[in-house]
Order: structure tokens, then sequence, then C-alpha cells
């Protein structure tokens, strides 16, 4: 018998196939390679982005020229534009403001053929300490209400150019799942005066079974209600509503644990095509006791899930605890 | 300048590229195609699917047997199972369920080839009448709260079979979207004691812009703040909460202007892939004011949508008005 598993932070309800379920082995996608040849991201074609907003580089070498190790620029097809004011305005009914937003890439290696995940440990944190720092000079910019960093890994995922590299976005709204989120958790805490991503960990560590990665400061785990076969999400195990602010003992931290899970990701999924996403507070907010930042890592294994998009109803043939157990058990 | 656009049902902004818009010829897809080979569906192969629930089919002609012209049976491979009992539970602080429910295919015609949308009238109407007689039969089940009708037309949506088929999902819960639109809807009624879909029609076919065909009982057009290029939305003008308690005579004017809008598409987008779903209220729920049943058809033309799973939030480089237009203009 299926099962029916909610998500007690969005009360998602999700169907979970716990008898046949589906192992590492049924899933049989492409796995994510590089082929090379011309390359905006590529050192030497730094003239290719638009101007350099920062970058890790060493003090020797000049703004857009070589010797950088990651590097941020402006995205150059934006899907928000800078400049300019919201706007807000009506058409009938209707709500709408101008697309105002920022919109910048994070180009995280030079070379073209390194995987993220094997990026070297201080390289790694680098990347970490990267988004936290645009986030704050972005925050500066009151316009702004939320910043959302995520990654797509892969063609599958939504990639275009095969170099890796991670998005930044900053809107001048909440987005809709962050915002199920942040209702669900103030529901909780409202309730018990506690944190439900803390209530989850804490409840995740104890059992243990869907527990991917644990450290004394961050966990990775499958959720109890995964909407997608080894969906995973990476949490601090102490509470912080705000990613931003975090101290650089915990970067190291964080680094550790997420290498770690993308590593065994792709060892039990042989190089799977993912979105990781960063849901954190609103940037303008202070801190929160309700809210948790946290990753979710999301790969691409189902074909485009059908009915999903139009129901918010999924079906998952992975059962998390089989996932996380697989995950575990790798060798890396 | 991009435009953000709230959508005034579920609040959701998406941001909507009104200057490089990307018109159909930009949007190169494999159409869907059919191959032939063995298939479940076909006539004569009655026996390779679970026993016949219902048929279309001539007197004279026997269950389980050839002659049919709509036929519905149980999936095989149900993502639900229709015996036992919900059994509610808990496992510490999450909330779970047995996965009881029914999963049925309503296989659409006999011929391997032929394409939902240019099935005959008659026979487009009977598919859309047989979808509210096993909503009707259903609802007797008093475990079922919801039940979902969904058609995965094409590879890229879903399919795993290419003879022409939709499936039904009737669930103990009520899906998060549908929840989402439900709540959303009742909002608008408490404050303005009007239904929101009823408004919107009204505005829709005041400015008609964004209309892709209307007749006096059902208009198909394309959402305010589309999340997806040429997501289209098809409702009857005058409210009704529940899918299933259509008149006959409305089961002829849905089924043109259901069928038109299907054909515009094919012929726009050059046979595309794409999921089309019915929300419709609560089957135990009595007739509400402020809901309003409607089929969502999404083609499947961008690549998976990298962090749209991760954030709810959308772009859409095709301006429903643009979409709307070149639906309009189509030569059917």
């Amino acid at each position: 018998m299926p099962e029916l598993r909610k998500d007690p932070i969005t009360d998602r309800w999700v169907i979970i196939s716990t008898e046949r379920g589906k192992r590492p082995m049924d899933w049989q996608t492409e796995p994510v390679t590089r082929t090379g040849g011309f390359c905006p991201f590529c050192p030497g074609n730094e003239d290719k982005t638009p101007p350099e907003i920062t970058a890790v580089r060493p003090a020797e070498s000049v703004r857009d020229g070589t010797g950088w190790n990651v590097r941020v620029v402006p995205n150059k097809f934006p899907a928000l534009q800078i400049e300019g004011e919201l706007n807000r305005r009506g058409e009938g009914m209707y709500d709408l403001m101008s697309g105002v937003g920022a919109h910048e890439v994070i180009i995280e290696c030079p070379n073209h053929l390194s995987d993220f995940a094997d990026l070297e440990h201080g390289h790694f944190r680098d990347i970490l300490s990267i988004f936290a720092q645009r986030m704050l000079d972005l925050k500066n910019d009151t316009r702004f209400k939320y910043i959302l960093v995520f990654k797509n890994h892969g063609t599958a995922a939504g990639a275009s150019l095969e170099h890796s590299h991670a998005q930044l976005i900053a809107t001048p709204i909440i987005p809709k799942r962050v915002m199920e989120e942040l209702e669900g958790a103030r529901k909780h805490f409202e309730l018990k005066e506690r944190c439900i991503y803390c209530d989850i960990v804490r409840q995740e560590l104890h059992s243990g079974k869907r527990v991917v990665v644990a450290r004394e400061d961050f966990v990775a785990l499958q959720p109890f209600a995964s909407r997608f076969p080894f969906e995973t999400w990476l949490l601090p195990t102490q509470h912080q509503s705000h990613y931003e602010i975090m101290e650089p003992a915990h970067l190291e931290g964080m680094a550790k644990v997420f290498k770690e899970t993308l590593q065994r990701l792709n060892q039990v999924l042989s190089n799977p095509h993912y979105n990781f996403i960063l849901h954190t507070s609103p940037v303008q907010e202070p801190a929160m006791p309700e809210y948790h930042w946290h990753i979710e890592i999301i790969p691409k294994l189902t074909k485009i899930a059908g009915f999903e998009w139009g129901s918010g109803f999924y079906i998952n043939p992975t059962p998390p605890e089989l996932a996380a157990q697989h995950l575990r058990e790798a060798q890396i």
C-alpha cells in the first residue's frame, strides 16, 4: 500500500510508493557531461560578460582580467532589470509592477571541466561565502525584498552553459514557495513557540533513517514528504533565519556537509542533473525565531512531472528512507 | 522593462518578458508523434488492461470486447489503491495515511494514431461526458474528497503510452494547488461577494486581448499572469462550481471551444506536448458560490524550468497577449 504523507511545513500531501520503491539503478538518466568549445565564462573571455561585480582573485590580478578563482558578473540576459522604479499599478482587477531586480551569475571556478562537487574545500567555502556577500550588498537596496540563490546543474536542470555556475535573483516580491514556508513556520511557532525546522532536525537526527550526512553544525537529510526521488535538504542544526549572517566557522562546516552530500548524490546517481535552491528569510526582515534557512537539492530523475505542475500533488516512487540509505552507503 | 504580474487568485507573482517576447517560431520542440507497435490500449488487446469500468460502445458489443469508442479501465500500475481504510496516523511530528484512492485511465479512441484534438465533435463530447460520469460515480465513495482529471499528451508531458488517453485520480485529500485556488477565491468572495473567476471572465471578454476562443457559454483565454508560454485556461462563462453537474447542452459548447483551442495550439506550436488538468470543486462539497471550475492547458515548450520548482517563481518569455494573438490568427 502506498503512503500519503504530509509535509509539516506547507501541508502538502505527496504519494510515496513504499512497496515497489525505485532504487538508484532504476533511474537511468544521462550524466552531466562537458564537451568544451567556446565559453564566455572561461578565463581569457572576461570581456564576453558584463563587467565583474566582485571576484575571489589574488591581489596582484586585475578586475576583468584572468587569475580569478570565483567571479560574479551581471547576467547578460537578465530576467529583471536593475534600474528603475517599481511603478506599482493596476489593470482593472489585476496588479502589476515593473520588472525591477538584480540577476547575477556566480562563475564558480576557472576550469571549464570542473564539477562543483569536486572543487577543493577552501574553494567551495569561498563560493558559499560569496553568496552571503552578494546578499549583504544587495539588501542595501531596499527595493529588494528577497534574494534567491540557485544553481541549474546540467541541461535537464535548465543550464544553458556547461561551465559550473550559480545564479542570484533579487526581487521586489517574496516568491510563493518561500511565502508558503514562512506562513507554515509561523503557524507552528504560534502554536508551539518553537521553530518547525528545529523540530524536524531534532526528530530526524534522533531517528536517523532519513539522514544522509550529519555533523554537529549541519545536517543533510531526505524530507519525510519528499516530492522527488532523492530530494535532499541541507540545514544548520542550530537555529538561524538568515543565510547571509552565517559566521566563517559555520561556512567551513556547511562546505563539508554540502560537498559530501553532492558527492554522494553524484556517486549513487552517476552525476545527475540537479537544481539546488537556497531558501532564506526575506532580506529586509530582522532575525526571525520561526524560520530557518536551508538548501533544497533536487536531482532531475523523473520525466517532466506531468500533472504535478497543475495540481501541486506529487507522486514519488523512491521513499526517502531508501534514498537516504543508498546515499549513506555510497563509497566516496 | 519586463513586468511583474500577480495572479489575482493565488497571489503568485510571475515575470513576463514583454519586450523580447518569444514568438511561436522561437519554440522549437519535437512534435508529438505516434509510431505504433504493440499497444495495450488498442482494440483487440482489451485483455491487456484490467477489466473495463465503463465504455461508450454499441449496445450489441460486449464488455471487454472490441467495438468501443471510449473505454475506461483501472490503471494497471495505480498510484493509489482502491481497497482499504485511510488509517490516519502519526510518526512523531509527521502525519500520514494509507494511499487509498482510485486511479483510472480513459482510453479516448480506438484508433492508435488519432489525435485528441482531431476527434469528431460528438466523440470529443462523449469523452467530456465520461469524465463527469466517473466523477458522479466515484463521489459516492465518501473516502474521496477530490477527483483530478488530467491528460499527459506526448512524452515530454509525461505520457508513457502514445495512444490518446486521459487519467483520473480520486484522492482522500485536496491537492495543494486546488486548495490555494479555493482559499484565494474564498478571500475574494468574502471581500466582494462575487466569484473571482466570473470577474476574470468578464474583464477578459471586455478587453479581448487575451481571449483565444469565445462563445456565449465557454471561453478560452491566456491568464494575465501566465506561468508558461501559451498557458491556456478554459472556463464556462456562467458561474458553476462543479464540473460533474454540467448539463448536456453545456457539454456541446465546451466540446466546441476545447477542441478548437487545442487545434489552434496544435497549429501554432506544431503539435506540442502538453498537459491539461481539470480544476473543479471538492466532490463532497455542495455548490460553491466562490469557486468556478476550469481547465488549465499547459504546452511543454520550455526546458525543464530550473529553479521554478523550488521557488514557485516563474519567468515567462511569451506575454499572454502575444500568445493569444497568434492563437486567434491561426488558420484552422
